[in-house]
C-alpha cells in the first residue's frame, strides 16, 4: 500500500483559498463553526482514517461481504465504522442542534468523507446511507417517527438504507409494484422486492430503518402515485424492545468491486407481517427522495472524487521510486552505461500522473464547490441569492455526480498504467481501485440519467437562468486570470470554450422547439462530457489564478511549488482535455441521426 | 453467460470480402488451401471453442491459477486444451510442411485464435507461446536444437514459453541481467530470474521449453549484448528420458483478470546447474525475438479483437431482453401506461452498442488485414511488392497491438454500462470481460512503447514510404466511396483527416529537425490515438462502401440488413469516433510543452 491517499494541503486550499467555504462559516446558521474547528474535526476524521479505515481497504476486498444461513457477513470494521464514526458526529454532522446533531455545514461533512473515501470506500456508505435516511425522516416525517427512529440512527446504533431499485424496474422508478395496504392502525401492510439495497444488513447494528418506496393500494400510475415509506426490520415494541418485521434478506450481490459494502436483495412482507410508517402525505414519495438526492449525489460525484485521489498518490508513489530505462537524450539516443532514471521523468508516465491529478483535484474541487452551493442555498435569506445558489447547484448536481466518477475511471486507468504488469497484479493496489471506482457511475442514476437531467431538465431550467449564472461566475474568473499576461491565452480560450457551448446549445434547441425533443437528447451524454470538461477547466483556471496572484504577491500559505504545480496543472488540462471539446462539438452538431430508432435493423 | 460471443459471418466478410484473403490463398506456398479447406479449420475451432473453451470461461475466473507447495496448479481445461488443441494443429498451423507444421497462412490462425480468443481469452496462449517459442528455434536454431524440441512442441506435449522480463528491467530490456557462462560441451549455464512469464509451468505438458533472453559472460552492455537461450524445465537425456534442468517456478502472480493463465515467476540455476543452448548467434538474440515479435503484437491485438467483441455479444442480447422505461415521444414526455420498452430503443443504449461494434469490428478488421499483409510479405517474390508489404506490416503492427487493446476496453466499459447495476454484478460476464481485457495493453510492450514505436520509427521509416503507403491504399478506398453520392462526403472526410495527419507530422518533425528528439516523440500516445482512429475509420469505410456495392448490384452473399448495418456503423465511426480527431490534433499541435521534465518540482 502506498503512504499516502490524500492531501490535506490541497483539500484545504479548495476549502477556503478557492471557494471560500469561510462565506459558508460566516452563516448565521453555522454561527458555533469557525475554520479552526472545522479543521479539528477534520484531522480526527484523519488520524481516524488512518488508524481504522486505511489499514482494512485491501482486506475488505480479499474478504467480501456475503450472504450466509440467511444473514449478511460483513468484516468487523463496519462495527468500528457505525460506532466511532457514530461518536464522531459522522452521521449527525448535518442535522440541526434541535435534531440532535451537530448543525455543521454540508461542506465540512463531504470533506470529511471525501478523507474516508479515500481511505476506504468501502466503509462511508454505511454511515452516509444512515445519514440520509434519517435525514428523510426528518426533514418530511412525523414528531413521532423522528423521536422514534431518528435518536439511534444519529448514534450509529441502528442503521438506515434507501430502498428505490426493483428487479423489474430498474431506474424506470414509475414502474415499482412494493404495495402498501391501509392498516386500521394508521400503518401499512408492505409487500415485496428491492435490490441493490446498500448497506442493507448486517450484525453490527440493532435495527436497519428502510426508507422504502412502494404504491398504496389504488395510487395513480406511474411517478405520481408513489409513496415513501419507514420499514424497520425489527418493530419498536411500547417497552421499546425489538422485534422482528418480517423483512427478510434474501441475499447481497457479489461485485467486481466495493466488495466490502454489502448490496442485499430484500423482500418485505413474504408472512403478510411487515409493518410501515407513511412518510408525510401520500403520493409524494418520490418528490421526497428527489429532494435528497442532490446530497446523495454530491456524495457518489466526491466517492469518485476520493478514490481517483487515492489512486494518484499510489501511482506517484511508484512512479518516483522505480527505476527503469533512460531519458531520451535530445538526439533520441540512449547511453545504457547511465544509471537508470525514475520512471516518472520518461514524458509519457509523467503525462499519465499529471492527468491523474488533474481529473482528481479537478474533481476535488467540483464536488466541494457544489457542497457550498447547497450550504448557501440553505442558509442565505435574501430570496435572490437564494434563487442564484439553488440554481447553480440544481445545474452542477448532475456534473458533480457523473465528472469525478466517469473521468475518475480514465485516471485509474491511467494510474493503473503507470505501473505496467505490475498494475494489473493483485498485490498492487492500483487494480483495487479500478473496480472499485467502476460502481460510480451507475450509482443514483447512470451517467446517461444524470446526462438527461443536464441536458434535458437543468439547462433549460427558468429560461437558461442556471447556464448564465454559471458563465458569470466562469466569466469573473476570466476577468481575474487576464490580469496576468501569463493566464491571459488561457481566460481567452475558456471564453472561446464557454461560446462553443452557446454554439451547441443553438443548434440542439432548434430540435427541442420544432418538437423533436427525442433527437434534443439523444446525445445528452456526450454534451455531458464536453460541458464537464468545460466547467473543470474553469475550475483549474480558478485554482491557477489564484496561485499566481499568491506567487505574485509573496502571500503565501504554501510552498511556491505547490503554487506552480497548480498553474502547471491548469495549462496540462487546458491542453490535454479541455481540447477535446473541439470535437465533442463537432459530434454534437453532426446531422447524421444514427442512435434514434427506425425501422432499420442494425443490430440483427 | 450469453448465447453467442463471436460473428462467423462478420470474420468471413472481412477475410474473404473486404481483405481479400484469396490473394494469399493463391501463393504458391499455401496451395494446399482453398477457401473451403480454411473454413472447415474454422468451423472446427469454433466447435472446439463451443464445447470445451466457452463453456470454462466463468470457472477460470473464479478458480485461479495459482501457486502451491512449489507447483502451479491450473485447471484441468488447459490439458485439453494442448492436447486437442495441438492435434487440430492449432500450435503446428503456420509452420511448413519440411518442420512438421501444415503450411497455413497467418491469417487462418489468427481467425481461429480470434474465435478461441473470445471464446475464453484465458486460454489461447498457452498455445500461442508454445507456437512462438518453436517458431524461435525454428527459424533462428540449429538442426539439432529443431530435431530435439520442436516435434513434441507442435503436438502439444510440450508447452514453450518466452523469458523476457527481469524484476529490475521491465520493458527496459538493455537492463537485463541473467548470466549465460559456457560450458565446455558447448551448452551454457544459465542464472537469473524472469517474471511475468506467461504460461510458465503447469502439471498438464511433460516439459516446457523456455527461451531466454541472457547476456553471455563478457558480451556488450546493452541490447547489442543480449543473446537467445532455449532451457528446457527438463533436460532430454540420451536415452529420450527427462531429468531436472534447474528451472525453479517461484510463484504466481495473481492478477485482476485472466486469472486462469498462470503468470509465473521463474528462477533458473539456484543451484548452478541450468544448462541453456545458444539460438543462433550470440548477441543477437534481442533481433531474434523482435522478428518473431510482429506476430506477438498482432496476437495481442488479436486477443483485444476477440474479448471485445464477445463482450459486446453479451451487452447486445441483454438489452434485447431486458425492457426498462419508455421511448420518448417527440414532445420528450412518456407514457406509463404503455409497456416499458426494450432498452436497446433508448438512444443512449444505442448509443453504446454501436460504439461496441464499431470498435469490435473495426478492430477485427485491422487484425485481419495487418496479418494479410504479414503472409503477403513471408510469401510473394517481387522485390518491390515485397517490400511494400513488409512497410505495410511494420507501420501497422503497433496499432494493432494497441487499438484493439486501448478502445476494446472502452468498447467493454461501455457494454458493461449498458447492464445498469448488474454490470457489476459477478454473475454477469460483463465484468469479467472488463478486467480480463486490461492487460492487453500492457502486454508485449505497453501502448506507451507501441506509441513511440510508432512515431519515432515506422512513421519515419524509409523517408515516410510506409505512410505513403498506406495513404494511397486509403485513397484508393476514398476513390471507391465517392462513386456513391451518399458516401461521398464520408470519403472527403477520411480525406481530410488524411490532411491532417500530415499537418501534424509536419509540425512535429520540426523538432525532430532542429535535434529535439525528446518534444518530437513526448506526446506519441496521443498520437497513437490520433492515427489508430484515422485508420479504423478507413477500414470502416472499406466495409461501407464494399457493402454499398452488394446493395446496388443485388451481389448478396449475406443479407440486406447485414450489409445495411455496416454502413450505419461506418457512419457512426465517423461521427462518434473520427470526430475525436480533430482534438487530437489540436493537441498535438500545442505549443505548451508540460511533460517534459525540466527544473520546475510539478509532484511536491
Amino acid at each position: 500500500m502506498a503512504n499516502q491517499y490524500v492531501d490535506m494541503d490541497s483539500l484545504k486550499y479548495l476549502l477556503y483559498d478557492i471557494h471560500g467555504f469561510e462565506d459558508v462559516l460566516n452563516q448565521e446558521h453555522f454561527a458555533d463553526y469557525d475554520r479552526e474547528a472545522v479543521d479539528m474535526f477534520l484531522t480526527s476524521v484523519k488520524d481516524f482514517s488512518d488508524q481504522k479505515l486505511y489499514p482494512t481497504f485491501q482486506d475488505m476486498d480479499k474478504h467480501a461481504a456475503r450472504f450466509e444461513d440467511g444473514k449478511i457477513i460483513v468484516p468487523p470494521v463496519v462495527e468500528t465504522v457505525m460506532k466511532e464514526g457514530g461518536e464522531l458526529g459522522l452521521i449527525s454532522a448535518c442535522f440541526s442542534f434541535e435534531d440532535g446533531g451537530l448543525q455543521m455545514p454540508l461542506t465540512a461533512m463531504t470533506a470529511a468523507y471525501y478523507i474516508m473515501d479515500a481511505a476506504n470506500n468501502h466503509l462511508p456508505g454505511y454511515l452516509g446511507l444512515t445519514q440520509g435516511a434519517a435525514e428523510l425522516i426528518v426533514e418530511f416525517g412525523s414528531e413521532e417517527l423522528k423521536a422514534k427512529y431518528t435518536p439511534k440512527m444519529l448514534t450509529g446504533d441502528w442503521a438506515g438504507t434507501m430502498c428505490l431499485t426493483e428487479p423489474q424496474a430498474g431506474s424506470s422508478l414509475s414502474d415499482i409494484t412494493t404495495s402498501a395496504t391501509p392498516s386500521d392502525d394508521g400503518s401499512y401492510k408492505i409487500k415485496g422486492q428491492k435490490i441493490f439495497i446498500s448497506g442493507g444488513d448486517h450484525e453490527y447494528v440493532d435495527n436497519v430503518v428502510h426508507l422504502v418506496l412502494a404504491r398504496i393500494d389504488g395510487a395513480p400510475a406511474g411517478t405520481k402515485g408513489i409513496s415513501l415509506f419507514v420499514v424497520p426490520k425489527n418493530k419498536i415494541q411500547d417497552d421499546a424492545s425489538l422485534t422482528s418485521n418480517d423483512v427478510i434478506t434474501a441475499g447481497d450481490f457479489q461485485k467486481m468491486g466495493q466488495k466490502g459494502y454489502c448490496t442485499t436483495h430484500l423482500i418485505f412482507g413474504e408472512q403478510d407481517d411487515c409493518q410501515g410508517w407513511l412518510v408525510g402525505e401520500p403520493n409524494q414519495g418520490l418528490k421526497y427522495m428527489f429532494l435528497m438526492m442532490n446530497g446523495a449525489r454530491i456524495a457518489v460525484g466526491r466517492g469518485g472524487a476520493g478514490i481517483c485521489t487515492a489512486a494518484y498518490y499510489a501511482s506517484l508513489e511508484y512512479a518516483k521510486e522505480r527505476p527503469q530505462g533512460r531519458r531520451l537524450s535530445a538526439k533520441g539516443t540512449k547511453d545504457v552505461n547511465q544509471e537508470q532514471t525514475l520512471i516518472i521523468n520518461h514524458p509519457d508516465v509523467r503525462r499519465m500522473l499529471l492527468l491523474q491529478k488533474a481529473i482528481s483535484e479537478g474533481s476535488l474541487s467540483l464536488v466541494t464547490l457544489t457542497s457550498i452551493y447547497a450550504d448557501l442555498y440553505q442558509t442565505v435569506t435574501d430570496p435572490e441569492e437564494k434563487e442564484k445558489y439553488y440554481l447553480l447547484l440544481e445545474l452542477l448536481t448532475p456534473i458533480c455526480k457523473t465528472y469525478p466518477s466517469e473521468d475518475g475511471m480514465r485516471s485509474i486507468n491511467n494510474g493503473l498504467q503507470v505501473l505496467g504488469g505490475y498494475g494489473f497484479c493483485s498485490e498492487y493496489i492500483l487494480q483495487q481501485y479500478y473496480r472499485d471506482i467502476r460502481i460510480f457511475s451507475i450509482y443514483e442514476g447512470t451517467t446517461g440519467i444524470q446526462s438527461l437531467d443536464l441536458l434535458g431538465r437543468k439547462v433549460a431550467m427558468k429560461g437558461g437562468k442556471a447556464l448564465m449564472l454559471l458563465a458569470n461566475e466562469m466569466k469573473e474568473t476570466m476577468k481575474d486570470a487576464s490580469t496576468y499576461d501569463d493566464l491571459k491565452p488561457y481566460a481567452a480560450k475558456l471564453g472561446a470554450k464557454l461560446q462553443l457551448t452557446q454554439d451547441v446549445l443553438g443548434h440542439l434547441s432548434q430540435f427541442a422547439m420544432k418538437g423533436d425533443y427525442e433527437r434534443y437528447i439523444a446525445d445528452a451524454t456526450i454534451f455531458m462530457e464536453f460541458f464537464s470538461k468545460v466547467v473543470i477547466s474553469w475550475l483549474w483556471l480558478q485554482m491557477a489564478t489564484h496561485s499566481k496572484h499568491a506567487l505574485v504577491t509573496a502571500n503565501m500559505d504554501y510552498s511556491e511549488e505547490f503554487y506552480n504545480a497548480k498553474i502547471h496543472t491548469m495549462k496540462f488540462y487546458f491542453k490535454y482535455e479541455l481540447s477535446r471539446t473541439s470535437s465533442l462539438a463537432e459530434i454534437l452538431k453532426d446531422q447524421d441521426v444514427l442512435t434514434i430508432p427506425n425501422e432499420e435493423e442494425v443490430f440483427a
